[in-house]
């Protein structure tokens, strides 16, 4: 078997076996496959698709390609979720201690940002002393002993999937549905959760552009996860304007914590509990309404803020600072307003506010670059809201770096004469057998 | 602009701008394109195609991306043939001293066998002292002074098409028909001829395996050719069993020897006329039956092979070995015979045997390494004839290497009781505007 012949079938549209697939999938593992041969199969799998067992074949062998960290031998569930990445989108730090504190534990990988802003590991490193590299014993005993422990995935978890990935952000061979789900569900079940949840965005600030294309990913997602003995579920969400009413790193935490003191109620509030409740129904077979009310519990009782602030003491934090996120989540020195040129009707682009943050230094656009925490937008209006005249839309946040950061925010505000029809916040949900 | 760009646009099928093709290119030749995005988008452009515009454009920015051979000062036309392979073709010999010894200049750049067989520098280099390796310079002068030379074209010449043919070669992306297209008529407009008449082989032996597919390269590249302005013309020929009665570097010099001492008749000879015609006709103008009277004139007055001999001189060579071609082109030392089993009407695989000369070292399977010029096989039978049981099939000429020749060789051979209907030799001819 080469390398060589596995590119030659899929070009031809001939499926793949689950050897061929192995194969390959090892050869770029240990660094065999070249660059340009991976990039050659990427291409060819973009054009010419997958079949859904193709697509469970590479997931499996991507997740055996490396270090898989195993499910310690402890009872209750244990939950993951996944998004696929939007603006303002911080439901990981509400989600996972409002979970942990009503019993579901959570152990979750997440990711850094690469683009407009930070990702969740990013934005919990806001905690000043925190650390997110944990070993996999340190991961696994976290989970088992306070139930809420989150992550970054090393090296040597999914080495196939990180080299692929490389290649295929060079060579435009990103946006494959089977490539996207293979890469995603691949680190999901190297790690040992059993309840896992997808949430799939789709609109201008998101990867998939239509729900309909969200569906299909979302579809193949939980396809994939039932086929490995998961239980996976998915939720494809609208990610037009920003989830939250913050945007940066600090911004974000701050108001994660809001939602998780019952202060905040949007979209970003909304759909954290949604994802919480889906989750617990999964978790424990219990019904809707039963969800919402230990979910309302959690939150009204403080028992998930305290949930978050033990697992921020845990992973090297002060857990004091979570109570305290005010004043030890700062936000960047120089402030600017954005407000409503005339009366209407509000539109906002969340692609447009994240590359106004990427502007002032609070995403990173090549990995291990440094995140400015401070850097922030904060909205003053809801997409959807009629606004007056010399009304603040939004306020910047910069220190040094302010770049086009302002007339790109600025663009990212519309304002109509006509109502504007949000589409639902939750487009579909489905899950698993 | 970015490489990226342009990868995304062939993959979503928009047809590119000269302007992006000139800028890929020039990021080929440069090396700032990686080669994950030179395998990316062969792959995009194998699938999804490109129309002749882009063909042209990709070609031409190729032939600029180098060195140029510039056209000398002379009167008189320049001519140049291309084949795109087969098995036992050694009609270049022939057909540049014809021509040379006709007053039309032969000025042929070639390449080396990849494969089965030695390409043509390998057949001349088995001429003792004889060097292929010319500066443009002494190229161009020859080409002027004598009227015939063949030398390999250096690494400055054409570099894009040298880093993608070798990407393509490991991902699968070789057989494209406009990257085929290009790769060939980028090397041809990179040199000077005024008449480029191209062989494109089809069949079992060929790359091309259908009539059709090579039509729609032929026509491509006299396209290509045509918009560039020169004449050109392609002959679509078949190539399933080997064209001459000879394979293997050596041997294959001798036959041509033969053809140009008149003393051989077979498809060697009726291709290599026929071309020979084919660009008389072109470079002078005149008609079919006079070109075919000038070539028959040029053999029988021997005045070709005292071409063939001038030429072996002024590239390093002694010009009397032409004439004792059987004794300094010795065949290898162990000779084996493969016999008839039974009565029947002869097949022949050209691609058998062209492995089984590999096998005896007669080819090379990577760039750079050494060739047998001694390992043979000569036909004792040609396709199609009746052959009775007993009679000599073929005979191996090897030294020290034999490994699976016979049995390859043998498998080349079987034996029908039905009459076999040979396909025309010559199947379609175009020319250019």
């Amino acid at each position: 078997m080469r390398v060589y012949d596995i590119i030659e079938a899929k070009k031809r549209r001939r499926e793949l076996t689950d050897a061929e697939i192995g194969f390959f999938v090892k050869k770029v593992a240990d660094g065999s496959a070249t660059e340009g041969q991976i990039a050659a199969f990427c291409m060819a799998v973009l054009l010419n698709g997958m079949t859904k067992r193709e697509a469970v074949s590479l997931t499996l062998a991507m997740a055996d390609s490396g270090k898989k960290t195993p499910r310690p031998p402890a009872d209750g569930i244990f939950a993951d979720k996944h998004s696929t990445g939007g603006v303002s989108d911080s439901t990981t730090l509400v989600l996972v201690p409002v979970l942990a504190s009503l019993g579901v534990k959570c152990a979750k990988y997440s990711g850094r940002g690469l683009g407009h802003t930070g990702g969740t590991l990013d934005k919990l490193e806001s905690f000043r002393g925190l650390t997110t590299a944990l070993s996999p014993q340190e991961f696994a005993g976290q989970a088992v002993k306070i139930g809420a422990v989150i992550a970054g995935q090393t090296e040597e978890t999914v080495p196939a999937d990180k080299r692929m990935y490389a290649v295929r952000d060079l060579t435009a061979t990103v946006d494959s549905i089977p490539l996207i789900a293979s890469s995603v569900m691949s680190k999901k079940l190297a790690s040992f959760s059993d309840v896992i949840l997808l949430d799939v965005k789709y609109g201008d600030g998101a990867f998939m552009r239509t729900a309909s294309e969200a569906e299909k990913l979302a579809s193949l997602m939980v396809g994939i996860g039932s086929a490995a003995g998961r239980k996976t579920c998915a939720a494809v969400t609208r990610m037009d304007s920003p989830l939250g009413d913050a945007i940066g790193c600090n911004a974000e935490v701050r108001e994660a914590v809001g939602v998780l003191q019952g202060k905040i109620s949007n979209d970003l509030s909304a759909l954290s509990f949604y994802h919480c409740e889906k989750i617990l129904e999964q978790a424990e077979g219990i019904a809707e309404e039963e969800a919402k009310r230990r979910v309302k519990e959690a939150v009204a009782s403080g028992r998930a803020l305290d949930k978050l602030a033990e697992m921020v003491g845990a992973q090297g934090g002060d857990p004091r600072d979570v109570y305290e996120a005010e004043k030890t989540l700062p936000l960047a020195k120089n402030e600017r307003r954005i407000e409503a040129k005339k009366d209407g009707y509000l539109k906002i682009s969340a692609l447009a506010l994240g590359r106004a943050c990427l502007e002032m230094g609070g995403g990173r656009e090549k990995a291990g670059a440094q995140i400015d925490h401070e850097a922030a937008i904060l909205l003053g209006k809801r997409a959807g809201e009629f606004v007056r005249r010399g009304e603040t839309l939004a306020t910047l946040y910069y220190n040094d770096k302010e770049g086009d950061a302002y007339a790109l925010a600025e663009s990212a505000f519309s304002l109509s004469d006509k109502r504007i029809r949000l589409r639902p916040l939750v487009h579909s949900f489905t899950a698993g057998r």
